[in-house]
């Protein structure tokens, strides 16, 4: 990368860079998978007793990450995620992840192992079977491609139930940190632009330490990698599942879209961490805004039978009830403590 | 598109632009899906009796397409093939397809529509079962991700023979047209541009009926969909297959890598169109050259065992045999008409 770095010391020596074309792409492929247990194979075939799916995912930088204060090890283990969220979400065990690398020329060989030690590491978490790469040329900037490839027994799927009545809405986390997080690194990468040149060797990496958990809920998010084990464990199919990404607002949304349902959440039911409440009030942002249109949460939205609701508990007790699915016609509302009810609103593209 | 477009009629009328933040990304898909015949559901659960697998691709602008002269219905279209392509080499059907867009501020609603039309073209003429589309930002340029799923019956890739002894390379049409092609549009695109603005209003399309072949198999190449089918019937399931996209020499390499082979290609063997050969000859370039480093060809090579050649020539008359595999240690080879066996050289990243 050319870009100065928010978050790296400036006392480091320039590390090599070493342009992919001196080495060849086909040798870099060869050094990336060596060691890795994993070999790359671009089609993976999967048990053939199984019910498989698969799903298409883009990251694009300037959009979906900035590299100015992402690491890229940090990236290469999220995008990994970003594409095995959807699976998880229906109840599917991914098997295969298939990455395209699209690299503009600013990228060297050592950027490219630091990203893929975070895909990696990710692959190997995930219990993922069969693990690809491909690198390709771009204008401007990264772009990351995944498939993720899931499967499941096919009794398993048919025997989940359909999303109905006053079905109960869960999440399993807190929401909106991640999306606090990002405004610390925006409002650093600000700071950081406006010190002069002349200074720029006196630069000190800011104490960014007690933002540290939302920092890293946006940066670094983790996904149980035994949530579908649990769910098989418990006997408990959700009715339905949302990996929560765009945020919270646009996968209740959506979920009344899919299932032609309303839905309920209620306010003060939504879990907010401290410290994503504490940056809201720092920056004059309401925190309800942030928790249900911030994005990035990297958390599942599940709709469970109220019948499940004492299996479920048991078998997830840090998941919170939020609300319970309703009428169509009430749309996707938010209750508020005194009983008001406001339509949700879902930011667009 | 802002750009000037070489293939456009100027005399055309400004046609209506409608910022996708005008419809919003959810009525605009609701659009784009309607009257299809397909829903759209980013995950689809194949045939659980048959083996599945998947693919990753991704086509980034100024890289693998020019909007200045590639219609957008047309890159709509060859994108699926592009994707389709690696599941028919290994003998799967596909049958699901997954597209994501990421769009820069510059493309509209209608844009997106057209390219649109060429993707359900192609999904449907490959009797595509399910196709799901998602739509996101791009700081610059489009970026086309893509996930085809494919599926065949175990017992029929359990079957297939393993690359061996001196099994015959064929490949499916001929090869270094695409390639011609793109020279072409090159051309012009260089020509037009330095068209003065002055003189713009009286440009007039250039006469290019003399380059249609070579221009058609750059701009809209086409798979056969019974592919699959007629090795079944043929009960042929060739030992190796690839989908030529980066050319004939990077195919032949990655065949004896993969399979740990030699191969040997016969220079005579190699199917190449006349207008391929004739404007190799106007820009002064190697016919040879063009056609083992052309990429875009969207041919396939097979590899098949000697004993199956005249079943699978009854079934497949136009595929040409243009060479076979031999010992490892003599790598891959490219056998002149003298005799003289020169080692094939791939280009790089």
């Amino acid at each position: 990368m050319k870009e100065r770095k928010v978050m790296e010391s400036s006392s480091s020596t320039a590390p090599k860079r070493t342009q992919i074309a001196e080495i060849g792409k086909r040798e870099l492929l060869r050094r990336l998978f060596e060691g890795t247990g994993f070999t790359n194979k671009q089609l993976f075939a999967g048990d053939s007793s199984k019910q498989t799916v698969s799903i298409n995912r883009l990251m694009m930088e300037g959009v979906d990450f900035d590299l100015v204060y992402t690491p890229l090890k940090h990236l290469g283990y999220k995008s990994a995620l970003n594409a095995l969220g959807p699976l998880y979400a229906r109840c599917y065990q991914p098997k295969a992840l298939s990455f395209t690398l699209a690299l503009s020329a600013r990228f060297a060989a050592e950027d490219i192992v630091e990203l893929w030690t975070g895909i990696v590491a990710a692959a190997k978490e995930h219990n993922i079977e069969n693990l690809s790469l491909e690198l390709k040329a771009s204008m401007t900037g990264l772009a990351i491609g995944i498939t993720a490839q899931g499967e499941q027994d096919p009794k398993t799927i048919e025997s989940a139930p359909k999303p109905s009545g006053t079905d109960l809405i869960c999440i399993t986390g807190n929401i909106g940190a991640a999306y606090m997080g990002l405004h610390v690194l925006e409002r650093e990468k600000v700071a950081f632009n406006k010190i002069p040149a002349s200074e720029m060797a006196s630069y000190k990496q800011p104490d960014l330490s007690r933002y540290k958990y939302i920092l890293s809920q946006y940066l670094s998010p983790e996904i149980n990698p035994k949530i579908v084990e649990q769910f098989k464990e418990a006997s408990i199919i959700p009715a339905a599942g949302y990996f929560i990404t765009d945020g919270l607002a646009a996968t209740v949304k959506e979920l009344c879209q899919e299932h032609g349902t309303g839905a309920k959440i209620y306010l003060e039911k939504i879990p907010i961490a401290s410290q994503t409440m504490e940056m809201a009030k720092e920056i004059n942002m309401d925190t309800v805004t942030a928790a249900l249109n911030g994005g990035d949460d990297y958390k599942f939205l599940f709709v469970i039978p109220l019948s499940e609701h004492e299996k479920f508990h048991k078998e997830f007790p840090n998941v919170d009830i939020i609300g319970h699915l309703c009428k169509p016609e009430a749309g996707a509302l938010l209750v508020t403590p005194e009983g008001a009810e406001i339509p949700i609103q879902a930011q667009g593209f």
